[in-house]
């Protein structure tokens, strides 16, 4: 199988899709809409999670896991919610097969119809505070601050691999609280979370922000986003932290019984990151070699290569590389020695260029008698010719400068990228010509934003929190404008 | 909420279902079937998972995810696998819901069938082994050693909470290999792995051994197991490793050329372990205070309690305490310092020991001036007062017994209720009056074991890999009997 893939400047689309096949990160599977996360798509999701997870704890969060299925009557508990969610999502409605009569196959039992249908669930808002109404009765109970690591389905039409498919992996926070206040500053809490996440761990540079009242999340009082800037000028909503206020409360009737005896419904919040992060990932640092990974999402970090003739020189080579190996190992980085005789090593840096490994070492005979070794780094491409006894030294440094570096680089292509816009000519120009952020002055309405939607594909992405409040008029109504919000087209 | 549990003596089943309740491991949830793991069931669980993970990629297997949806004509491709699996299931055959015509909720929209109904899946050979042909050419594709961590849903009609339910978690390694051989060597190692884990991580002695043609997974042509023994008698099935043959590699079309060149079709194993261990973890040590945990899967390990009448002795236990706590915790330890207002130390030691902290460290004002404490260890209840300069070193030292002497505990407990016994009479009685593991002979045959079954509700477990192979004759028919086996009531 070739590993050659389509280039960016020829077709993003594809190039993506050409990626994440040929590093094995994913693919189609029969299932409609449902994809196969492979080994090392699901290593990298794996690292993801694991520093996540960290993260959630140290802020005082606890895992836990609700059913699968939630009962149809439950989506239309909460009438917002329902609009967004209860449409197009898996329907179990039977609970039962058997034989065909022409003894070919199962058919489903008619006799098994289910009382009342069942709805994989699309998120869990619903099945959780129907649970949390059972665990709260006094101020003494709250906070709840639960997540949950699960899959959920959303029926989608048209799907792509990591960014938008029927099933998808994720994690869910869940959290209740006594007043306002504390579930409010929970959602900023947790998008700052989010925040730090993408850029230290991710290296993606991300804007937090607001949704506008019709980008909100089905049920929210206020939704809460970051926002990352892909290499082809589309935005890519990477994680939302939403203020749920006291509806699902009152939808389920959760109420507390305050310290001073009264009794009130509780306030909650939700937030989420799912496995969409992978699509951000692959299209922030990765070039038309294959993958670019941050060194702290590598599954494997170094890989060394042998360079030899004959079976002679590879045991001469193996012998430095193998001490070498455990030196690295021993500071604490993931190693692959790849020693197979059955592929040569043209193959080799082709294939670990197209899975992202942020450094590869290679030794060939000359380097056995100088004693060096060929250090090269997939961010930038550079080689350089390394002493052996600073290999390791050499090799742990650049985990730090291609971390940083991958960084910087998204932070300066975001940057070259994120225009001011005053009129909407020159708008609808940028957006077809360029892409990236248009810092545009909004006249606040739903109107507004839904007839530029129209006309052009870009959305609001958010209010930021940062930059600009200088208020101005409306890009395309010419009305009072607060302050300019970010506009883009996006995943 | 009082925390009394039934005794095991009065009733061990409604003892099991206060005991998961009580210390907030799981509970019923709304969905038929489902069950909510609450954060400390989980946190255990999440243990398990940790030290099972490692050990999976310590023999070289690498995790990946597959749809949770199958459609409905794989689960009949292979014969076997059909009948076991294709029955109690749930069943998606829409996509879509809309709203009702009378405008107070949703309905299945009827436009939205599905061509083909989707299972959830109950197992994952069909769509992984459908999978696998795309990944299978030649013997440099295998071995595949891949995992996955998983939700799956068997209807089950009578459901308990970790035991039997309808929706459980999971994982399920699914292997290809070039030879039988190398798929055999494959199914014994992971059944090692299970005993492995059971022994030295939930300080449960197993037996391991082959499962009988009848008890045999569908679709596989050998069962490996590892089986428990429960307080109540009863055993408890804690994992299985199933050598496929070819049979999924024939439903599925998977072959692959050999190093000289001939095609074949690929071999084939399965092995998994599911949150049913909770079920067991808890019936192996747990007592009517509640549940005792081995330190290596306990959450947390230590508990500080302060005993105070006045705020100011609170404050001075505390001064004590945190240091202490810290000491703890840089060894290694997961401590909690209970220092909360709300609750009073009565509370909070019975809390404690219905969630199985292995050891509990109480101060108290005359501790202070003794420079003492009082630790007292949950598995034999036995309290002791230590100087303070040894608290450290005692609660370390704790944690490698508390886990030595549960594991002890169980053995014999085994050991007194492993039997002998040689005709059905004596089989009968000792069933009925002690339960345990019954070593009888049996004929071979799968009538001989469905009569036994009928009449007594006792199975065979499994075919032990150690113990007596002295022929002799079956208990039921006197017939010839190469060894004995193990019957026992299970769960």
């Amino acid at each position: 199988m070739s590993k050659e893939i389509t280039s960016r400047e020829e077709d993003y689309t594809k190039w993506y899709q050409d990626l994440v096949i040929k590093a094995d990160l994913a693919e189609h599977s029969a299932v409609r809409g449902c994809m196969v996360i492979k080994p090392h798509g699901y290593a990298i999701w794996e690292k993801m999670q694991r520093a996540l997870d960290d993260m959630f704890k140290a802020t005082g969060h606890a895992n836990a896991y609700f059913p699968l299925f939630i009962p149809k009557s439950y989506l239309s508990k909460e009438a917002a919610h329902v609009e967004g969610f209860a449409k197009e999502c898996a329907v179990v409605t039977h609970y039962r097969l058997k034989n065909s009569e022409d003894g070919k196959g199962v058919v489903v039992d008619p006799d098994a119809k289910l009382e009342e249908e069942l709805i994989v669930r699309p998120t869990s808002e619903t099945i959780i505070w129907n649970t949390y109404r059972g665990w709260i009765q006094s101020y003494r109970d709250l906070p709840i601050l639960i997540n949950q690591w699960a899959n959920v389905v959303r029926w989608e039409m048209r799907t792509r691999l990591f960014l938008r498919t029927a099933e998808f992996l994720w994690q869910e926070g869940h959290t209740a609280h006594a007043t306002e206040k504390e579930a409010r500053e929970e959602t900023s809490r947790m998008l700052d979370v989010y925040a730090q996440f993408a850029e230290e761990w991710m290296a993606m540079p991300v804007v937090k922000g607001r949704k506008t009242e019709s980008e909100r999340f089905a049920g929210a009082e206020d939704t809460l986003c970051i926002e990352g800037l892909m290499q082809d000028g589309k935005a890519l909503q990477a994680g939302t932290s939403h203020f749920l206020g006291q509806n699902f409360a009152k939808a389920f009737d959760v109420t507390f019984v305050d310290q001073e005896g009264k009794s009130d419904y509780v306030w909650a919040t939700s937030w989420g990151v799912s496995t969409r992060l992978m699509g951000a990932l692959i299209m922030t640092h990765s070039d038309d070699k294959g993958l670019v990974l941050p060194p702290k999402l590598a599954p494997i970090q170094v890989v060394l290569v042998p360079i030899y003739r004959n079976m002679e020189q590879l045991d001469a080579i193996r012998e430095v590389m193998k001490p070498l190996a455990n030196e690295l190992r021993s500071q604490g980085l993931s190693v692959k020695l790849d020693d197979d005789d059955k592929r040569k090593p043209g193959w080799k840096f082709a294939e670990y260029e197209m899975k992202g490994v942020p450094v590869r070492i290679a030794i060939g005979p000359r380097d056995l008698e100088n004693g060096t070794a060929e250090v090269a780094r997939r961010d930038t491409g550079e080689k350089s010719l390394v002493k052996m006894d600073e290999v390791v030294k050499q090799a742990t440094q650049l985990m730090v400068e291609i971390q940083s570096n991958l960084y910087q680089r998204a932070l300066e292509f975001r940057k070259e990228n994120t225009r001011v816009v005053d009129d909407y000519d020159t708008f609808k120009n940028v957006l077809d010509q360029q892409g990236g952020f248009l810092m545009a002055h909004w006249d606040g309405t739903p109107e507004t934003e839904e007839r530029i939607k129209q006309e052009t594909k870009a959305t609001i992405r958010c209010i930021p929190f940062d930059g600009d409040e200088t208020p101005g008029n409306c890009v395309l109504t010419g009305k009072p404008s607060a302050r300019r919000v970010i506009f883009a087209k996006a995943y």
